[in-house]
């Protein structure tokens, strides 16, 4: 029987998971997952298809993504001394930093709540995961923090810049003071950098134990799949050692370096959803009821009533908008809804979806 | 400093390594790494174009790959009791099965020579590899294999059907012995499908602890990377839990289902690959001083005289077309090439380049 086998010989730590689900969105208006609502100019998408057209489906991409490496430093303004590493998603990168470092019994540490990816692929790779609770405004605990790095002498620390899904960007000199009192590697994840106007990519030179994160996914490239590490090169040339060889396709290759070709039109974009952020969060800010928490993302988290928070999710979803209720996640998230920031007339429909169903 | 604690906390077993290394073919006939030579027919190529028009870029792929899924089930003959999981590419999948399977001491079993990505995969997911050598001609050592089975309780079996480097068909009953031996699970990689006339999907019903698992880049899609694995509902569902929820990026969906609606392109373009095979290995097998090896996949393993691979390589790739040089991996491979099929020209200029180097 295959269900003797698992039980033998399957991770107990696997067979006791689930797998991640994600909502469907038909005919809703998707305000769930962060993505960029905006279309392309016209010009730019048929020069995007044109370049498509030269793409060599039949060869292996190119293992180094040489074109997009360039592209992306140039645009990034990364320096010829910093490491970069490419990966289907951080999705990918947050998993070869764990395959790296998981020796039996190496710790990944991390706040709660934090992205959901940490915890998983710490279960993924075998990692211990510790996770400190953040402070009722979602900021850092930074003396718990501390002792526990001084408790378990992490491998690595995951800390997002601003917090998913929070919103709020963490204190930078507590970021700072958990970098130097940690013994192992801190991955600082960016992924929201287009929104933050803030970045630890200053401080690449000074901390040799920092790797930056980023993703091409929230600046309005979500289904490409490209994320990249920026740091020391001892430790970039580690983490490369266990990506697979062809993991970019040739098409992310070239579709990702066409768009920083064209980035002023994802930075105008970005900068728009800026502005329907601080309209929305002010209209939110009126509305009684509900609490809204400062923001430095394309999301505004906010929490209801205590025990409503679904029923608000279920009658916003009827009439048409779908975002994310977070309370079935618990913990400091009990109560918590999160809406992605969409263009204006969509993020009006939510407004007046919300009033209705509050 | 960096070395400092990257000694400390990075597995020894990974500072050890060095990163995969592949080959350029700057202005070469690239005959090194099995792709489809063959270009697109234009309507087809004009009709791919056209549903990229539509590709959300902007939205996570649907995490499923649905709409790719159906047609893989319709276009391979999947039946709906039979577990599908798609990875991006092979590499990928072999991954997530050792990530499943990684207990503390666990075993991953193979054969040697047989594809990298084995015994890469189990160092980089903590597990144990033992490589069994395959016979002089490349057959499987089966009393060995049995004897290690039952020595080591392996986790999984990975073996390649036609195998990879060598390129021959392992004796089907032998297969089956291996399946029925072991107490685990047997992958069956069949990245050679197109070429070999010879499946286990056949034994899907039969055998609970097997998995097939096939690649659409030797059918000439190699860019985009997909890889699929078919088995009991079981098994997939285990491997589903350590999957990257968003693996499968818009465009590869989009395009490998595209390219399953013309299939029989790529069809044509695989049976005129193994009439140049057929021709090519019967004017190989003219030449004195090389043995070539019998195979079912795209490409033809050869021997040659004892300390002449290399010069001969050199002295082909001189004249301009590229190969695959074997005898730097040692063991079996010692003093072996290994040339990929190509178009009826590029093989003509092969055969001048390997005589012109002997």
């Amino acid at each position: 029987m295959s269900t003797d086998r698992i039980a033998k010989y399957v991770r107990p730590e696997i067979q006791a998971l689930h797998a991640y689900q994600v909502g469907k969105a038909d005919n809703l208006i998707k305000l769930d997952n962060m993505e960029n609502p905006y279309d392309w100019d016209e010009s730019v998408k048929q020069g995007w298809l044109a370049s498509m057209q030269a793409a060599p489906l039949n060869r292996y991409p190119d293992p180094e993504a040489t074109g997009l490496q360039a592209k992306l430093r140039e645009v990034m303004n990364i320096p010829a001394d910093v490491g970069l590493l490419l990966g289907n998603g951080s999705d990918e990168l947050i998993q070869l930093i764990c395959m790296a470092l998981s020796k039996p019994g190496a710790t990944l540490l991390s706040v709660t709540p934090a992205f959901v990816m940490y915890k998983m692929t710490a279960i993924f790779t075998g990692m211990q995961y510790s996770g400190v609770d953040l402070k009722d405004d979602f900021s850092l605990n930074l003396d718990v923090i501390l002792a526990e790095i001084n408790n378990t002498q992490p491998a690595v620390i995951f800390v997002a810049y601003p917090n998913n899904p929070t919103g709020n960007l963490f204190d930078e000199e507590d970021v700072c003071k958990i970098i130097e009192a940690s013994p192992g590697l801190v991955v600082i994840d960016e992924a929201y950098y287009a929104f933050a106007d803030a970045s630890f990519d200053k401080y690449l030179s000074r901390y040799d134990n920092m790797i930056v994160m980023r993703t091409v996914s929230k600046m309005g490239l979500a289904g490409l799949r490209l994320g990249y590490m920026m740091g020391n090169p001892d430790w970039i040339n580690e983490f490369n050692k266990v990506r697979m060889p062809f993991n970019i396709n040739c098409l992310t290759q070239l579709s990702v370096e066409f768009a920083l070709e064209n980035v002023e039109m994802f930075n105008r974009q970005t900068q728009q959803l800026c502005k329907n952020r601080e309209l929305l969060f002010s209209e939110m800010k009126k509305i009684p009821r509900i609490k809204c928490y400062p923001t430095k993302t394309n999301f505004i988290l906010f929490r209801t009533d205590p025990g409503q928070a679904t029923r608000i999710f279920d009658g916003i979803k009827k009439s048409g908008v779908l975002i994310k209720n977070l309370t079935i996640n618990g913990g400091a998230l009990t109560d918590c809804l999160r809406v992605t920031i969409g263009k204006e007339d969509q993020n009006a429909a939510f407004l007046k979806a919300l009033q209705e169903s509050l």
